[in-house]
């Protein structure tokens, strides 16, 4: 297949477009593979489609591989069974919503759950039908509150997503591996570097969860990951939990005047003073630091939340909204806040500065059961035994050796604090470091959830019905090539990894007299005999240096030049990525070129 | 490659689907090609995946070989390009909008002059780059009154649409007679009858227009065609205009006393009673009949307008609304219904019954400068010349001998009555006959209409500003599919052309030995090899009632039994359309059929 640059739909551009923010999506509209049509909504143009489709064909083999089985469903659905599972209701504004002209509603889908799971129960009803994958390649909609980065965060894209059906755990568990495996291939294949790490399941629901994690500064999601081998993106990372401690022995607590103590610094620089100790100094990690927080459930309500965490830690609303719904039985997502005043002055019992859990487990004054009855969660750090500096909600007082379960309880544990650098990795392999990434694709073991809500039950080996186990499986794929874009670039353009590069061969046929014309169609003729894709810049009356500058931009990996050299029998061949450049006897150019490209 | 029916995703039905109106969406869902997601919009399982990736890549290669580049639109898009048109009002009803967060206007795009248009605007600035065709493949949306006939009108649907630019209308001519032959091979490789048909432009604007019907009796749309080679959507037809005629010498004018003659019939008894000719009878074709009726505008407003029609004729809606917007500079699609009880009350100077133009041409009474002030137009037969028998707009007279052009004048003639067989073609070809069919292309020259209102302009060879023409062209993808089974099919299932079926052969094996499903595995083989995509019926514990009956159902063109006849070394190859079958030895069976299959 040949790509005559005399007659491609395509312009490349000198200037950068003015709402570029990141180097992909600069390039990519540059050199004439897409265009913004609206904040987050990309036109593709001839090259752009060209790399879609080699990324999408490397994505349907390989889940062919595994036997997935593709489907297509519409992107204009009906509200009902979205009602069914109560996402209507936990997108929030995070979808596009319409009304047809009866007036009945729809959504733009963001993702299939529950038209996969009414498939299934549509067209299977035993056992003996499972497991079955089922994936489509489908426009995506969400209505993103800060679209950017062009194509890394759109609010019309494509993505890969894929159901698993199996009717137990092991089965599930086998399904979400083939997964597993099927989407390292594809990340390999496209020549995408990623990490998979342990993740939240977060609206989506079930248990086990991992995200490929393409590393990239640009990214928008921090990972940790240990010497040893453990990575985790930060929302799951879960804390090393230390010991109970016996408090037999530990003196009671007291309360001590602390004036002018409103923070933590200032409480330990006064405690040192006033109380010090004789083993060592006080320090912020002697203190509990509560701090006010204010949920956004689904239903639009809005409820305090006090953290309890070591004062040298700093809360972390993601994670905290990444594992705060179950402690809420909020029925969705739920968005995390700091208090603002009005929160904090409709509660009197809470003094700014001093609040703490209550000096005696008798009279507690922090969670459900306490006098402001708001609810008390603390960080996993805060095991029975440990003793704390803490406000004795009076201003300028703390009560100092207040111990954990002895003198104060809580309503429940969460992961709230920042993961820091050199944390201890949850399985013991060593301190963590910290990256940040974009997210390629995410699996989950989504469980019974989407089944049970919309009833999908086979008949098992004993002929009983039993609700099928699901696993959901996405790509991005729109995403991918920006991603891609990033990370396979130099000043002067892209520089495709060969597998999804819009064609095999960039050539450029430079010169006045007809020869040079004629050498170059008969190597383009030969190329296109070997099966090779090639763009040929035939253009007549455009200068050398456009063209080399637009086959940089364009970023196809490896340019031929037919020119100068023809007057000695050769032809350049340079590599794109490497800027290296041999010249090859015109006779040999095509078998060396598909050699080259075929490897 | 082979799908192999005892893991694909399909369960046939033997029970017709509750909403499906015609054949082809019964078979469709049925044989487990699509199911039904919500009113007018589907989902596709593997098998309708595959015959809609066949007419896809038959679309593709033919829009290639016409030198069109593919590209890929946002179905999403924002309202101000639509705006810019008219197109945003002109609508109405007809599509999806939405609001995004920020509460900004979307629409879900029914088609995409506006985009195209200002693609090339972004690319394009010179004659040199011109002419190009662009085109996409993407999902079109059209919120239908009433979605009907499963995927013969939906509300989410695949179309092809592609679009052409040219500097003047030679190169547009030329563009759409590219097309037009493009779509002719389409739909001949497809299968797919079709009759092009001269058209009305409708919304879309522009000049030329023809569509491509497939013949049905289940069509929406009616068409004519004579002997002689003419074809027309009624709509497009042009009546035979006869001469005028000299009436120096007509008798004047006399009006009459025609008491209880409110309609056609009892006129025409009264005239022959009590005015009777002396050469013949008065029939209906003697009297004008004049119909009020209401134009709603697109801008909601309702305008008066009679129609003045030979008495023997009945006016036609949908020819009246083809026609009537450039008669009311509405500015976009006008709808036309009978005026009602209060649109006449409001006219007093309407005599129900008994309306005409007025006696005299200094007095009219219909028409802008009549006295009603009401909007006159008159179908193409009465022309200058042509005496009448009409209404005096008294109760209980008519006016006889009014002469047009001498008697009465009118503000525009319009097609506005019913095509009847027998009618004469208008390039006198013949008398027409009418049938029912079904569009599945529709090709326009669109002209300059878009390019004005988007400000695409290039330079001409003058180094002037030119106005670009532009043709659009588009193809129902999945409307086609539907048209196909329609056409297709007998009481037991579908008959796929070979060049769309789901697969080349459908390969049942029969029997309870191992011998037979190891022979068929071989011959499974053997055909792979021969790069044949096979349906392989594996299911061990299937009937071979049921295994027959899938596979009439499902309607692969050749259907392979290997069974009973394995005794004697025969394999039996069965034609699904004719039903002729043959039994061929085991060791030629794979040869005899990649003849059959490949030509």
């Amino acid at each position: 297949m040949v790509l005559r640059l005399s007659t491609l739909f395509l312009r490349t551009l000198r200037e950068d477009p003015a709402d570029a923010e990141v180097a992909s999506h600069r390039l990519l509209v540059r050199a004439g593979y897409i265009r913004r049509a609206a904040p987050g909504i990309y036109s593709w143009l001839p090259l752009g489609l060209r790399v879609l489709a080699k990324v999408e064909a490397i994505i349907r083999e390989e889940m062919a591989a595994i036997g997935a089985q593709e489907v297509h469903f519409p992107a204009l659905l009906p509200k009902e069974p979205y009602e069914a599972t109560n996402r209507w209701t936990e997108y929030g504004d995070g979808i596009f919503r319409l009304k047809d002209r009866k007036g009945a509603d729809y959504l733009l889908a963001p993702t299939h759950e529950e038209m996969f799971t009414l498939l299934v129960k549509d067209l299977y009803n035993s056992y003996k039908d499972l497991p079955v994958s089922l994936y489509q390649i489908q426009n995506k909609y969400r209505d993103e509150a800060r679209p950017r980065a062009g194509l890394l965060r759109g609010r019309e894209f494509i993505m890969k997503d894929s159901y698993s059906f199996d009717v137990d755990d092991d089965g599930l568990e086998t399904s979400y591996q083939l997964h597993r495996t099927a989407y390292l291939r594809i990340f390999e294949r496209l020549g995408l570097d990623v990490i998979p790490v342990a993740a939240t399941a977060g609206a989506m629901g079930g248990s086990k969860s991992e995200e490929f994690l393409h590393p990239t500064e640009i990214g928008e999601d921090t990972f940790v990951r240990s010497a040893g081998g453990y990575t985790a993106n930060v929302e799951a990372v879960t804390t090393v939990v230390p010991a109970a401690i016996d408090y037999t022995g530990s003196p009671a607590a007291e309360v001590r005047d602390t004036p002018n103590t409103p923070t933590i610094d200032t409480l330990v620089e006064r405690a040192n003073a006033d109380a010090s100790r004789e083993d060592r100094q006080w320090t912020a990690a002697d203190t509990l630091k509560n701090v006010v927080l204010a949920a956004v459930l689904p239903t639009g309500g809005r409820e305090l939340v006090v953290i309890g965490l070591p004062g040298d830690r700093t809360v972390d609303l993601k994670r905290i909204e990444a594992n705060i719904a179950g402690h809420l039985d909020a029925g969705g997502e739920v968005a995390v806040e700091p208090a603002n005043e009005d929160d904090i002055r409709k509660h009197p019992g809470l003094v700014k500065g001093y609040i703490g859990p209550g000096i005696s487990l008798s009279a507690p004054v922090l969670g459900a059961e306490g006098s402001t009855g708001i609810r008390y969660l603390v960080d996993p750090r805060v095991v029975t035994g440990t003793s704390w500096i803490t406000g004795a909600n009076v201003a300028g007082a703390h009560v100092f050796g207040l111990v954990a379960g002895r003198d104060f309880g809580w309503d429940g544990v969460i992961e709230a604090v920042e993961v820091r650098e050199g944390d201890e990795a949850p399985d013991g392999s060593g301190p963590l470091i910290a990256a940040r990434g974009i997210e390629m694709g995410h699996i989950f073991q989504l469980g019974r959830k989407y089944a049970e809500a919309l009833g999908l039950k086979v008949l098992d080996r004993n002929g009983k019905l039993a609700t099928v186990t699901m696993g959901s499986y996405g790509v991005g794929v729109t995403r991918a090539i920006a991603a891609l874009a990033e990370s396979n670039r130099d000043e002067k353009g892209i520089i495709w990894p060969r597998n999804v590069a819009p064609a095999d061969v960039h050539l450029i046929a430079t010169g006045k007299g007809t020869e040079v014309f004629e050498a170059a169609e008969e190597l383009v003729k030969q190329l296109e005999n070997s099966a090779l894709d090639v763009m040929y810049d035939d253009r007549p009356k455009v200068s050398p240096g456009v063209k080399f500058g637009d086959a940089e931009l364009i970023g196809i990996p490896t340019i031929v030049v037919v020119g100068r050299g023809l007057a000695d029998g050769v032809v350049e061949v340079k590599d794109r990525r490497t800027g290296e450049a041999q010249n090859v006897p015109v006779a040999e150019a095509a078998e060396f070129i598909r050699a080259l490209v075929q490897g």
